[in-house]
């Protein structure tokens, strides 16, 4: 069993800790979220001392399983007021657990203004000051980090968006090619990391070795299953890699489920030249790259780098959600533009759905024009230049609507929704709603069965079925997220029996565990039962599991409307 | 009984009903706060169609009863997402009770963007075109209703913060001048007026003939007593006619309980700068007023008029709460400049507490300088030109702490605490953090007890008392409240044994009543459920009843804590 490694960052100390027998094999989500409940006070400052930043790989990270890279951050969410996992891909999860780190927890706040950064290898630990980091963006302090400690090492940062403890902050990691492309995007964790000072941790695991495996021959033999099983589905092995995310700009403007202008309607006019079969041309004429992975080991491959007109590097890991808020949401149609506000985004430390979906509000209180690319890209420069504006918009979808007096928000617990209307998508409706991580798609995927016909088909437009239909996922997606499993193998676990058993065999393989697919459900629920607890405790009731009154509008094309009461939804999460 | 008058403001109809029979007897705080529980959906958005915005006279208000001429607005808060109260006196509660309406009702929301104004008289109702009106602040638009009107009618406007539906923006009342110097100032509610379009309320009772009292002589004699009783007390006798409520600054930098730099001591330097006794000396010297009535018929006459330099007008009803807020909480010392502070924000419409504590909350997060008057008018003046950065402070403290990334913010259900710091005052601290309202010194004054040792004494710095304290002060304000009787005369009726048998005299002669003191309670507990009813609907747990993290921070001079657990508090409104 692995360590804790808890920083003290009041006075800058120490210490590693045996990981106790009560957190006895969690890994990412199921101990973020643990540790959360049980050491942090529900009701304290989001950005106070009493609040906790933990990083935890999944519980197969570090091993060689296909798309198992992904590494959670947890902590109170200064968005949402409530509990946080955000998960993200990169090279700290794997990095974190060769060397034996199960837990990585950030605690105390300190009383100077100075930055630290912090670097974990495997001979322990620095905190050293971070004089020179402060003030810039991500893509210059990984630079400056890989080129100190080399090209190989794991990097997490914030922006100035941390920096100033925006709600929309994110943590940033370095991808393959140190570019931070890849985020802990939601719920404004940057901040909690601002509220630190932490602007940087390096993670290099020269020298570990590999994880040992208590059967290295069964998890072997599971693993070929599975990378045959990821490869063979149509999104995992073709969908996927050959546009990225962005293949469902066509598909859900097509099912008429597309928020456009701010949740007004279900198709954007313009939403060919944002789609992912334009992205691909841009990227391939340009010279970029169509399908790169996010983390060693992924063979879905969904990343990507896309070039400005002159073929220079612009963005990466330019992502469906991404070019949807900023797109179809906010009515800007120029893939240029988007790609601007995506590198801003990833340079500042922001989360991508919540600023486009801000930008949009901000658009609805007439701060800026509708479908108006330069405007954006202007107002979105101003948190990299500390602004006052950009203290509006840096702070979130719920936070700008309100400044401007808008009573047309799209989030619920304060989070931005994505890409998908919830009055033609009911199951990722009910998803919105009732997760008590605030408006989040990855939470409970129903796009699968409402829209993409993967693991059965529900009628999205109604009600019937999207209730069980949200619960399973959430309880399927709360154990991927724990196993450090990337959320897209769901595609294939979902459309193939031997799915989830192959997880369990890896687990089992590499941990020396006897665990049944039933067990791996039940950590799924405990998870999410953690996470209610949490909430309540906070004080969310069954108000807060509910969207806005904005979806009770007739939304265009289906003209559906959002029925589901406070009472029906409540039944998500009963189990 | 009279009548309901509905305004919907979707179309601009109106339409006038009897007052049903579940709301007989009804008035101010009583009225609204049930009409908001039956009428309003408790999770709509503040801003939305379903909100409205309740005026409601008094029940004594109309007659002769001395200081009862209060009226109630209410609505759900834009500031903290729960119910509100909020009164002031002025002309109108007294016009409209003339006029035989019970309560005004502002319903709907109009798509357009003009605004109107509502015109009400013994002839009926008319709602114009407000454009000449629009971005003006109540100065200007209380001069040109009078000019147009005549200098007796009652007016209620908004300025510029609640057009911008600023969660700060307050309703203000023309005094006896036509000054916008009494304000419905907690709570945002001119946000809500904004919302609606609504800039101004004319009411004109000229014609409408005196109220009808059951048993004249009976009132007489028992008002009679009523106004000796007053007179009589040191408070509202003496301390309060000479030095308006700022007579309270040294009182409570004496007892070391006035919060100094966002809540950081209890005693503040330069106290005798901003003190009543200052203030008395500076009106004197410069020709202001320094004793004068906020609506006909009151004999404490608390409120005042001050000049600047040139002894010209610069501001009127300059409050103890207001120089508090904008002096030793934002270490400013100079009085000119907190009387152009108040000047601003009666200007602009906004509520001059949370406005104060906002600027505090803008110097803790580096936006300003401690102490800096100049920048503070500087930076207030923002929201008059409808700029960004007013767009941050002028929805209060809790947002622009948000926005700055500040974890010291002195505020209970999103709204500021006022002038008495809770860890040396208990009792008023206890009144913070249970009221339904939101930090609120009005809904339980426990000071008296506490620290000006009226109505008994109870000890300030312990636990012992000061929940039954607070428990017995809101049940008799909101009987207050919903009696249309100026706060103040609390302190004549804590001391004296015949004072609520003569409220409940007056009650019985004007209606033909035959209520007991006890059923005054009672209805002071049944307004208190209906608003905890609504809080409950809207999503509030207890967890919402209890101060910040910060208020566990040790408190100079008498080094106390905040040390009531969420438990105990929750015991001060259980009945």
């Amino acid at each position: 069993m692995g360590k804790f490694l808890r920083i003290n960052t009041s006075d800058n100390s120490f210490t590693f800790e045996e990981t106790p027998e009560t957190y006895a094999g969690l890994g990412g989500r199921a101990l973020t979220s643990k540790m959360i409940l049980d050491e942090v006070p529900a009701t304290c400052h989001p950005l106070g001392k009493q609040n906790k930043l933990i990083f935890a790989p999944g519980i197969l990270s570090g091993s060689p399983a296909a798309d198992s890279g992904r590494m959670s951050a947890g902590a109170k969410s200064p968005l949402t007021g409530g509990i946080k996992e955000s998960n993200a891909g990169g090279l700290v999860s794997q990095k974190l657990a060769r060397l034996g780190i199960t837990a990585l927890v950030l605690e105390g706040k300190p009383t100077t203004d100075e930055y630290s950064m912090i670097v974990i290898n495997k001979d322990g630990v620095s905190i050293l000051p971070a004089k020179e980091l402060a003030g810039k963006g991500n893509y210059d302090v990984m630079e400056a980090l890989w080129d100190q400690y080399g090209k190989n090492v794991g990097v997490l940062s914030i922006g100035q968006a941390g920096e100033q403890c925006l709600k929309g902050a994110s943590i940033n990691q370095a991808d393959m090619n140190g570019r931070p492309g890849r985020a802990h995007g939601r719920g404004g964790l940057g901040a909690v990391m601002g509220s630190k000072k932490i602007k940087a941790i390096v993670v290099d695991d020269k020298g570990a070795g590999r994880l040992k495996m208590k059967d290295p021959e069964a998890f072997k033999a599971a693993n070929k299953r599975w990378v045959e099983m990821l490869r063979k589905h149509p999104v995992t092995g073709e969908g996927l890699p050959a546009l990225g995310t962005a293949v469902l700009v066509n598909v859900i403007n097509e099912s008429g489920t597309l928020p456009t202008q701010n949740f007004r309607s279900g198709r954007f006019d313009n939403a060919q030249d944002i789609s992912g079969e334009t992205m691909a041309d841009t990227i391939e004429s340009r010279g970029g790259i169509p399908s790169e992975a996010c983390h060693p080991g992924c063979v879905i491959k969904c990343s990507n780098v896309y070039h400005d007109k002159e073929g220079k590097y612009l963005t990466s890991g330019f992502e469906y959600e991404t070019i949807w808020a900023f797109g179809a949401h906010t009515m800007i149609k120029k893939l240029d533009d988007i790609a601007m506000l995506d590198r801003l985004c990833d340079d500042f430390g922001l989360d991508t759905i919540e600023m486009g979906v801000t930008i949009g509000v901000a658009m609805e209180g007439g701060m800026i024009p509708w479908g108006d690319g330069k405007a954006a890209v202007e107002l979105l420069s101003k948190i990299g230049t500390y602004e006052n504006e950009g203290k509006i918009i840096g702070n979130g979808a719920a936070f700008t609507g309100d400044a401007l007096g808008v009573d047309r928000i799209p989030v619920v617990k304060k989070q931005a929704l994505p890409a998908y209307d919830p009055r033609s998508c009911k199951g990722v409706g009910v998803t919105y709603a009732t997760t008590p991580m605030g408006a989040d798609h990855t939470a409970g995927y129903g796009v699968t069965a409402n829209i993409l016909g993967v693991g059965g088909t529900v009628d999205p437009l109604k009600k019937e079925g999207n209730i069980e239909l949200s619960q399973g996922l959430q309880i399927a997606t709360a154990a991927i997220d724990a196993a450090g499993l990337c959320l897209f193998v769901a595609f294939a676990v979902l459309d193939n029996e031997d799915g989830l058993p192959t997880i369990v065999e890896m687990l089992n393989a590499q941990h020396g565990l006897e665990l049944t697919p039933d067990d791996v459900l039940e950590l799924g629920k405990s998870i999410l039962n953690n996470e209610l607890e949490f909430n309540k405790k906070a004080g969310f009731t069954k108000v807060d599991d509910q969207l806005p009154e904005m979806f009770t509008e007739e939304f265009p094309p289906h003209n559906t409307k959002w029925d589901f009461s406070t009472e029906e939804l409540s039944k998500t999460l009963s189990f």
